[in-house]
């Protein structure tokens, strides 16, 4: 590549990147407003959740094909092609956590909207704020590098998975003691699920992070051995 | 590119693309194999399908490695490189489609050991068989690039999810009748809800490969749009 040819690639990834922290921060955005409505029972903010949700597909759609089109022109070397391969990757992830704030969006909407008088009260604030934070810490990692942000992550995911089997463990309770709860429980049993894929997600972004940096694929290798690729510079 | 790097490129290419159609036949006895085994108890087919998983996982390790390298090496044109870039996403989907096969297991096997006699009788195997039919048919347009096949499975996936509500309306009539059924019931709820998953999933692989034909990202477009996208030559 010639010295222009060189800045120009640098200044179309850099062009990628901030466009993939642009869309985090939108689909962080969701689930924060998702979560906070269905404690309001704010109606319209959830309708506005689910109408959002377009323009997450296209971010993605147009990312896509941004990264065809820099691999296409630049023809980049290992180490660039890895972090556009990640990019890839890491919106496809995003969008699906924007599937399920649009999921959790529905689903509250039908909860506020039921005349039921029988919906257990199961909190799913806490479960959310860890999940957000995982979100919000991979986005970090993504944007500075940052191997242990990415690694923190990884290991935040056992704590949402905690936090949706004591979910579940309540919901039961509810229903065993008034089964009329079941109906409205099931949507809150998927809402605290999706929650959970949330969190999978996110420890999804993290550990492209982790390859981007390292060229090493961490996925099903473990916490340990994440964590050994994180402290290993 | 000349004529033997070209045969070359060819060669590496038609090489991904079998290894792709190898995993997806490994995914689909996965989830095959774990229906079944749900039915009759065996928990030793159970145990196989759990300790399978990481074959699977790394077969997509593989893969994403082998398409990051004939992109360095061949650097493919618009179309070649639209093909390895959608190689990236459908193996993703695959190796999903193996974690919900596993879950399942998992479940089954928690189901089978529990001495609970309070197990809601529903019948999974039909949404799992469409399920299944749907990740067939999917690759199967991946191997012909068949369009047709491919809008059939994105048509399909709607029975999926009208199956998996059927199920929640059973399960909740089965639990308003017995609330003791709720605990072995949630598992099942989730059985379901991965089925329904590897509907999503495989909907995914074909729509990547009316991308990977028209270079028309029909994601998020409806399906009336993706069988436009079909039948136009």
């Amino acid at each position: 590549m010639t010295e222009h040819t060189s800045k120009q690639f640098e200044f179309e990834l850099e062009s990628i990147r901030t466009r993939v922290l642009q869309m985090g921060g939108m689909v962080e955005l969701q689930i924060a407003k998702a979560i906070e409505a269905l404690a309001t029972g704010d109606l319209d903010a959830l309708e506005e959740v689910v109408d959002q949700d377009h323009r997450i597909n296209l971010l993605e759609l147009e990312l896509d094909d941004a990264c065809v089109q820099i691999v296409a022109k630049r023809q980049p070397a290992a180490n660039d092609l890895r972090l556009v391969m990640s990019v890839v990757k890491v919106i496809t992830d995003l969008e699906r956590i924007g599937d399920e704030a649009k999921k959790i969006a529905k689903m509250s909407k039908r909860l506020h909207s039921s005349d039921s008088a029988f919906v257990p009260r199961i909190e799913l604030r806490h479960a959310a704020n860890l999940a957000i934070d995982m979100l919000r810490k991979a986005l970090d990692a993504f944007a500075r590098l940052d191997m242990s942000a990415a690694a923190e992550v990884v290991r935040q995911d056992r704590e949402v998975d905690a936090e949706f089997k004591g979910i579940i463990r309540q919901l039961i309770t509810f229903v065993m003691e008034d089964p009329r709860t079941i109906s409205r429980g099931i949507d809150i049993l998927f809402m605290a699920k999706a929650i959970e894929r949330i969190g999978d997600h996110a420890k999804n972004v993290a550990e492209y992070v982790i390859y981007m940096v390292k060229g090493q694929d961490v996925r099903h290798t473990g916490l340990a051995n994440i964590e050994r690729a994180a402290n290993t510079d």
